[in-house]
């Protein structure tokens, strides 16, 4: 299933990471050593082993190199020599006193024996639990220089692999020359040799994948910790002069030793990257990456052999555009021009855009051409896919109306004043709208989102990063070329940048300090998945819809048949439909019940209450809280408007909830106990929608509670700031003793700009 | 360090966990076992280890009870057995086909013998890397039975705790009768032997903790999965009746492996619990939890016995009061209906609160002396944290001033008309404010903000649940009596809850799918720890105020020494406070220069291109992006205003930020394109705050970009409906072929709660 890689050139991108068959897994003494406080070392180990052992079982050949022995060691003699001075202390206590004893200073090679069977047994107990044969190997760095040596090495190392074996190497510290001073802190000898070491071994292996784990995150462009510190995601050995090694935080290093660490960190830095692009040269790709974080420890080697953004990934070949952190920082600062701009601007940006969508169209129907063929050669996509991916004149028509629409709402959005107040005399209030900063909208294989999209965003004045479906990917380029070109008339071409369909989304969620509010545009499966994926960014959207109707006592029969047909049967698929049913007690056994079971003609769940009423019986609903998303429905009984209430709260999902009464007091009662996004009376469900709520364009609907709830308009992309303007104004002036006092008085808020103050 | 259980009488709370000198741990054989796709036993396994060797290492007596030989043993077993069947199709290929063979049918006591060795020599290979000695301890349930034999065993196991070793337990499989068939399903048998051998031989060894773990999170109140299943904190013996252990996700078993799972797992239940109940009775507490949760298994072990809430805990007392869940459940019912009062209802409860704080002022200060004696003698409490505890009449007497305003504020908050568009012919849409539903405030020693905090979500008609700090438990007690009093004058007794002092704020922000809102007040630590704990809730406030203020060249002297001194100096704690100073280069050198050094008096960090200027050095800011939080600043120049928005975009927090400048462009320039929540000219960033901003009643400051930003007034406690009013519309009427069509009408928002129709 692997090919071997391509030797002597190494992988390109990341994504090809999945393609290494051979592989060196280099563990720093970081991460085999006991944790400290907060570390869990026995654990990493273990997950590491399951992960090597697991991709062993794929059929790719993992090799270990592995520091550790001297710490293993150290720990070791340390409680042999405490016990043999305490014996009698240490047996016949209830409490540990070990670590208040005062410890002898040990010899680095003693250790390394010492610690080198109990390292290799707990290896060994571990891949023994996943049928893995494990082999020491015990070299040293000399061995690398005698042809014979090196030739011998070589040949048992293939058996191993050829026997389906994992070698585990270390370094035969025993043999090699004693430690010069001061290197033992911090454990970076081992570290030192195991690093060449590593390196020298994957290049005489042909590994395609040496994956180089210790405790730093990987390379920075500047000492980590400082302001300007930017983490290196992909570093190319031409970029070498600006990198500098990541040291772990300095809180509680101060002094003399701060600098000592910091000094011999320098030495590693040279020595890691050294190593690594010795390797690289060789042939073999590299990733250096943190073994010890305890978020990624178990799957951080199946997430750099699956191409995830893990540490800093060492290539050869640097790629012609840039980074998605490049991306963000220009579309940032762009955008903050484009929010600049005059409202007139922004609209004119779009309906040039719009312009473009059938001026251009040529253009865009031919790469979409290509995006269709391509999948319909492919044969895997769905019909409704293949629909939703294709393009047309009258789509691309429909789109620059559209677009036209947004064009106009973009007149009255950012810089709205929402609130005046005069605090005091000379000092003037604003609350004014501004666009929140950058989006990051993810779509599926839909193109027309990208100019749809793009219009919002520019209306409000926000920079935006576009990552579309890979299936349309020639289309979005087109799309997002015209995008560009409409935004050059006002000089801020960079505002909307398209991801390259390379990225993962769950990489850019991570994304946590330069993106503001994700929007996923898509399946509810997609807007889980965000959602899950999204740490510490606000997504807008709603993953479920579980609309229910209540048909009350005193509704009236035609307006029931409509709506419920309308809430169900319009378009099933929406989250905007109706997925429970709920009927007063009094309606069951009338004819407008059966009226009702008629017309639906839809598969009925029954709810555990309507299934005691039935004597036919429909199949039992599994819950109350499914969205069955088709013509399916669940139905229940329920005593009064009240119990209808107490029922959605209960199972709803706060999206649409529908009253069918003639009774205004009910529905009013309804209306204003229910919490839920929208509350309808004598209306079907399907309202519940942007466009048909009036709003002009549609950004989503949301089901959370706080900033945009329901169906959003454009001003779900914005958010406001106060602006006060005074005149040499201090709190001090308005203290018990000063000399000014609040005011506090509302203005009214008429002009959609500000400048004017009170002069005098 | 810890106290022996009183035995006999097993902990009442968890937070007694913490002296549990004698604990056993208790792993099914699904924490022991090796890991499916998603799980890393191993890892698991070696976690558990770790913990239970640092509980060790802290002095208290730990015993294992191990599952798993039977599945080790399997998996030795099948491999050994393949490997004679084919020994050269397996050593000669590189790719594992092991999985591809069919497997023989093991019989489990076989398994167990093979197994045994194995598991044993990885505890010992990991206890030994933290200097902890095991002992292998194989036991049959007969072994209890018969007194001489439990005499015997007990007598070891006191021996080897004695001399500081582990030992690990396991059944004697080998020697135990055969299992029933069908009940090796699941690996049933060795968990069913082990939680009833676990719960003797804690009660045998008159432990004082066991703790159970197995793949499941506890007990639930009716079948998990199901509509309705809550999981169960503490669990007492009298409401044995009502539980329901937590089978897995019901993915994939469907049909009559279904049936069977369930129906085994109904056993386990009743086993297991059983022997959970049986040990309690015995006087050991008892936590069942889950042990391969990949959140969890790093400290599962060491969160129990800190005492947070992992699991279910068994406890023979139940407390009087109800649990917190129970408290959130009441709190938000009782809070609809609050939301569903007429405002001046709202407004006469917090009138009422008002006068209440001063009419039972002795009462309260009473408690307030409690509490203030109680800290003086602890000692341990700075005299600005005693000066904020204490009360007066003078400060209750400002507290009432202050809720008046409030219950102004509440006039106009729920149920306010945003929006008002006629969609239709009698099809009428509003927009309109409702509360966002169950608030979590915390705050810090401070009584004064519990009337305060309640007043607010009684304004805005949210749902509260309070939880105050240790120091103020009897002063917030009384306090938070006098509100329900005054809340109960219209049946919403309660909508406030305050939550116990020994509920953790780390459980209580994990509460995800009941509270809508955290609101911490207090200390920027606090902020950060809470915005750290709170996953998925989102949380209003900020933990950062890095303000700016930009000394422009055009600046007013007077203005700049006024505006920069009342920034730094007016309270120099505050988010709000200067902490960078960013001069235009033309000042440098000039008297206006001088001025502002010698007025500052500060400690002055200077910023690298300053401290180029400088002939004298202050020290150098470690970083510019620093919230000194005293009377420190840092000082840094920049060529032009745009210079300065860049360095504030690159290093503020987005709080608060000002110019001084009498160059009007320049000013609106900077207005316009810095993206903080306050952009100030001429007037001192300490304005920033929802009093000086005359937003009556403030919630916080928020430096979040959506919801609510900057000083938050009540609206940063609401959210929105949307409420349409129809008469039978379907979206169908508005098709192509209906016979209706969208009128969007906007309409003029008057009236604040809506009613009135078009009734044509």
């Amino acid at each position: 299933p692997f090919s071997v890689g391509s030797h002597g050139s190494s992988f390109a991108h990341r994504s090809e990471l999945r393609q290494a068959k051979r592989i060196v897994v280099k563990l720093g003494s970081a991460v085999v050593t006991r944790g400290d406080e907060c570390g869990l070392a026995l654990g990493r180990l273990a997950s590491i082993v399951e992960q090597v052992a697991m991709l062993q079982n794929q059929g790719r050949e993992m090799m270990i190199v592995t520091s550790g022995a001297v710490a293993f060691g150290k720990q070791r003699l340390r409680h042999e020599i405490l016990l043999s001075q305490s014996v009698r202390q240490a047996l016949h206590s209830g409490h540990n006193q070990l670590k208040d004893m005062s410890l002898p200073v040990l010899e680095a090679r003693a250790c390394a024996a010492a610690g080198q069977s109990g390292l290799m047994a707990l290896y060994e107990a571990m891949f023994t639990q996943y049928s893995t044969c494990t082999a020491q190997v015990l070299v040293t760095n000399l061995d690398f220089h005698d042809d014979e040596k090196r030739q011998n090495l070589n040949s048992t190392l293939q058996e191993l692999l050829r026997m389906n074996i994992v070698p585990i190497i270390n370094t035969n510290d025993a043999v090699v020359p004693p430690p010069e001073p001061n290197s033992d802190l911090q454990g970076v000898i081992s570290i030192k040799d195991n690093d060449s070491l590593a390196a020298r071994l994957a290049v005489e292996m042909k590994a395609d994948l040496l994956i180089a784990l210790s405790d730093v995150e990987g390379l920075y462009d500047s000492p980590p910790g400082t302001d300007d510190a930017k983490f290196i995601d992909i570093f190319y050995p031409g970029d070498q002069q600006s990198i500098t090694y990541g040291t772990k935080s300095r809180v509680g290093i101060g002094g003399m030793e701060a600098k000592v660490f910091a000094m011999l960190k320098k030495i590693l830095v040279f020595l890691q990257v050294k190593a690594a692009l010795w390797a690289l040269q060789g042939g073999t790709s590299v990733v250096i990456a943190n073994g010890t974080n305890p978020k990624v420890t178990g799957h951080v080697i199946t997430d750099i052999v699956e191409g995830k953004k893990v540490g800093t990934f060492f290539s050869e070949i640097k790629p012609a555009g840039p980074t998605v952190e490049q991306q963000t920082e220009m579309s940032r600062n762009s955008g903050r021009t484009l929010a600049s701009l005059h409202p007139d601007q922004r609209s004119e940006i779009i309906c040039h855009l719009a312009e473009l969508l059938t001026e251009r169209q040529e253009e865009i129907l031919a790469a979409n051409k290509m995006d269709m063929d391509l999948a319909v050669n492919a044969g895997h996509l769905p019909p409704a896919m293949l629909n939703r991916l294709s393009l047309s004149p009258a789509k691309l028509n429909s789109l620059a109306i559209g677009l036209r629409q947004i064009s106009v709402a973009a007149q009255d959005s950012v810089g709205r004043v929402l609130r005046r107040t005069r605090v005091a005399h000379n000092l003037e209030l604003e609350q004014v709208t501004v666009p929140i900063g950058v989006l990051l909208v993810i779509f599926e294989a839909r193109p027309d989102c990208l100019p749809q999209v793009s219009a919002l965003a520019i209306a409000s004045g926000n920079a935006l990063l576009l990552k579309g479906g890979k299936e349309a990917a020639n289309t979005n380029h087109v799309l997002h070329k015209l995008t560009q070109e409409a935004l050059s008339m006002h000089g801020v071409k960079e505002a909307v940048q398209l991801v390259s369909t390379r990225e993962e989304v769950e990489d850019l969620c991570r994304l946590d300090k330069m993106i503001d509010l994700i929007v996923p545009r898509g399946s509810s499966q997609l807007v889980r998945d965000i959602q899950r994926a999204a740490k510490g960014i606000p997504v807008l959207g709603h993953s479920e819809g579980i609309c229910h109707v209540y048909v009350d006592a005193n509704a009236s029969i035609d307006k029931v048949l409509k709506i419920v047909r309308d809430s169900k049967c319009d378009y099933p698929a929406a989250c905007n439909a109706m997925e429970t049913l709920l009927i007063h007690r009094d309606i069951l056994r009338t004819p407008l019940f059966d009226q009702i079971i008629d017309m639906l003609r839809t598969e009925i769940h029954a709810g555990p209450r309507f299934a005691s009423y039935l004597t036919f019986s429909p199949s039992e609903a599994k819950s109350l809280r499914t969205e069955y998303g088709d013509l399916e429905c669940c139905m229940e009984v329920v005593d009064s408007m009240q119990e209808a209430v107490d029922h959605i709260h209960k199972y709803g999902s706060s999206h649409t909830d529908v009253i069918i009464t003639e009774n205004e007091d009910t529905a009013e009662q309804f209306l204003q106990q229910l919490d839920s996004a929208c509350v309808f009376w004598n209306a079907s469900s399907r309202f519940a929608d942007g466009y048909r709520f009036g709003l002009g364009a549609e950004v989503g609907i949301s089901t959370a509670r706080i900033h945009a709830r329901g169906p959003v308009g454009l001003e779900g992309l914005l958010t406001t700031k106060w602006v006060l303007r005074g005149d040499g104004h201090t709190v001090a002036d308005f203290s018990e003793h000063g000399t000014m006092k609040y005011l506090h008085e509302n203005q009214p808020v008429g002009q959609p700009l500000a400048g004017q103050r009170d002069s005098n």
